[in-house]
């Protein structure tokens, strides 16, 4: 058991959901948005968002930064791609 | 809802066990195995082997080719690729 294989779990669970799937694919539409936008994510409620923005950003593919009284959430697209580079890595180790 | 997203949660859903991930990367190293050497991976019992088998087939993670009587396993490395591009392009479309 490698750091690496823990990581591809972490990130491969996190991905393993339609909703969060769907939540990414916003964030990256528009780019960034506000922890308030997030909520209104179609046809979610604020747990449900909450809930699977906490799986995704623990997962490293959010990132959050303080801007005034607002959290800015975008993805993390390096992450993604990481996360591509260590499967070929643990799979052809 | 796209099939590209049905696919994502498939093969992530697959990736996401450490045991499966060791089966790959056993597998890859092997380049390929038959079935009854797939029993003897490591510390598993057949049962839990064969399990993790039929989830990893059925992602389309492992071919299976019948080579007289024995069935020869290998990775699907192409699969591997295409999950990383259907990731690209399901969060950014």
């Amino acid at each position: 058991m490698t750091t690496n294989d823990d990581n591809i779990v972490k990130i491969a669970k996190a991905l393993s959901d339609k909703t969060r799937l769907k939540i990414l694919g916003e964030i990256a539409k528009k780019k960034s948005i506000t922890c308030s936008e997030a909520e209104k994510i179609a046809g979610l409620s604020q747990p449900t968002v909450s809930h699977h923005l906490k799986i995704l950003t623990e997962a490293g593919l959010l990132n959050t930064v303080k801007d005034g009284r607002f959290l800015i959430i975008t993805v993390n697209k390096k992450a993604l791609d990481e996360f591509s580079g260590l499967i070929s890595t643990s799979i052809s180790k």
